[in-house]
C-alpha cells in the first residue's frame, strides 16, 4: 500500500458509530451514508449504513428469525443502534444491549433502548444474568479468535441462568467465493490462526477505528469452540454463506 | 496510516471499471455495488455504483441540463459507461466518448455507445474535430491541475471546430463544509498547488487504481485557467457546491 503523501493523518475514532449517526441525521434513508470496513490486506467491504438502523433492510432471513426464539431476560451483544432490541421490547421481553462503539450506544439510547458501552470480552457484572444471549448480524464474529472466543463463551456462562441459550448468526468463510478470501485464510492457517480470523477496521470519511479481529467460522469450528467452552451446538440453519446457530449450556 | 500486516498486496488495476462492471452484472440495481475513491489523506468517498450507470440517479440537475446544449459533433470526455451519450445519440447527434478506464469503456461499448480508451491528456488525433466538448459528472475534475488543465484546454482547441463550446460540471472546493477539505486545500496552497487539487485513487474490494489528480476549482479559478488557454468562460450556473460552466473559443 502506498504511503499517504500529504502528511495529514487519518482521524482515529469511532468510524462505525460516526457513520451510523450521520445516516440517522440524514433521516435513515438508503443511499446517503456508507459504513466501510477494511481488512488488513486492503479488502474493502461497503454497506449502506441504513442496514444497521432499519429492522428490515437486506439482512438475510435468518437474522430476523434468530431473535424470535429469545425468551426471558435477554442481552443483545453488539447491539449497534438497537434495531433488534426494539421488536423484542415490544414483545414484552426485558432486553439489555452492549456495544463497543460509543456512537452506536448513544444512538441506541436516543432511539429508546437500554444499551451500555462495553466490550464483549469485558462484560460488567452489573449486567446481571440472562436467559438468552444474542449475537445477531453476524455477531458470532465478535468472538474474534479461537482464544478470544473461548474466553468470551466461558465468561458468558457466568452470566447464564439455568437453561440459558445463545442464539446468533455467523459467516462461514469457506463458503465465500472470492479467491482473495481463500488466500487470506490460507495465510491465517499457516500462521496458526483460525482460517476466518479477519483483522479489520472501520472507516468513515477521514476517520478510522482501531484494528479488531472478526471471526468467521464454519459450523464445525463453532461446534469445537462451543464444546471447549461449556456450550453445546444444538441447531444450525444455513442461508448462503451465513448461518444461524443456537448454543445451549452443556 | 498503519501498515498492512498480512503481507498481501492490494491488486493494482482498474478498480472503478471493476465496480461498474460488477454493478452491471448485478442488474444495475442500487444497493449492490459501491465505487470508493480514496484521497491521499485517507478521506473516503463512497457512491452507489448505479449512479454511474443510470441516466437519472441522484445527480444534480445541472448534470442533466448541461448536455441539452450540445450541438453538432460531440465528444463526451470521461464518458464512463456512456450514460450521457445514449440520450444524445437518441437526439440524432454524433457522439464519441473517451475514458481512461478500460472496464468502463468495455461496458460503454456493450451498452451501445461509441467509446474509446484514452486519457484526456493524450487524445488521439483520429478522434477528429468537434462542435461540443462535454465534461459531465464533475469532469472538469479531469483537468487535474493548473498545468495539466492548461495543457488539456489548449489541446482541445486543436480538435475544436469554429464556434465550438465546452460544457461541463465542476465542484467548487471552497463550498465544501468538512474542515478536512479546508485543511487539505490549505496544504495544497502552501505547496503551490491549486487549493482543490485532490490526489485520488479508486478502490473496489481488494483492487486499487493508480493515483490520479482530480481538480476541484471555483468559477473564478476556472475563468483564469480558461483565459490562459484560449477559452472564455461564458456562463455559470451554481447548484450547491457544484456548478455548470460553458467555455467558448476566445
Amino acid at each position: 500500500m502506498k504511503s499517504i503523501t500529504k502528511g495529514l493523518p487519518l482521524v482515529a475514532g469511532d468510524a462505525f458509530g460516526a457513520a451510523l449517526q450521520a445516516c440517522h441525521r440524514a433521516g435513515s434513508r438508503a443511499g446517503t451514508t456508507y459504513a466501510v470496513f477494511e481488512r488488513d490486506d486492503g479488502m474493502l467491504t461497503v454497506n449502506d449504513a441504513v442496514m444497521y438502523l432499519s429492522e428490515h433492510h437486506s439482512w438475510p432471513d435468518i437474522d430476523y428469525r434468530a431473535p424470535l426464539a429469545a425468551t426471558g431476560r435477554v442481552v443483545d451483544l453488539g447491539c449497534g443502534a438497537g434495531r433488534h432490541m426494539l421488536p423484542l421490547q415490544q414483545r414484552g421481553l426485558e432486553v439489555r444491549g452492549i456495544d463497543a462503539s460509543p456512537g452506536t450506544v448513544a444512538l441506541a439510547r436516543a432511539l429508546g433502548v437500554d444499551a451500555d458501552l462495553a466490550d464483549i470480552s469485558a462484560l460488567p457484572d452489573e449486567l446481571g444474568t440472562f436467559d438468552t444471549f444474542l449475537l445477531l448480524g453476524g455477531n458470532f464474529g465478535l468472538l474474534g479468535s479461537r482464544e478470544g472466543g473461548h474466553r468470551v463463551l466461558a465468561t458468558l456462562i457466568r452470566l447464564a441462568r439455568p437453561g440459558a441459550c445463545l442464539i446468533g448468526t455467523a459467516v462461514n468463510p469457506y463458503q465465500l467465493t472470492d479467491p482473495a478470501h481463500q488466500q487470506y485464510g490460507d495465510i491465517n492457517t499457516g500462521a496458526g490462526r483460525m482460517f476466518g480470523q479477519y483483522r479489520m477496521r472501520a472507516r468513515y470519511r477521514n476517520m478510522v477505528s482501531d484494528w479488531f479481529d472478526q471471526l468467521l467460522l464454519s459450523p464445525e469450528e463453532l461446534n469445537e469452540l462451543a464444546l471447549s467452552s461449556g456450550w453445546t451446538l444444538s441447531n444450525v440453519e444455513e442461508e448462503g454463506p451465513m448461518y444461524m446457530a443456537t448454543l445451549r449450556l452443556t
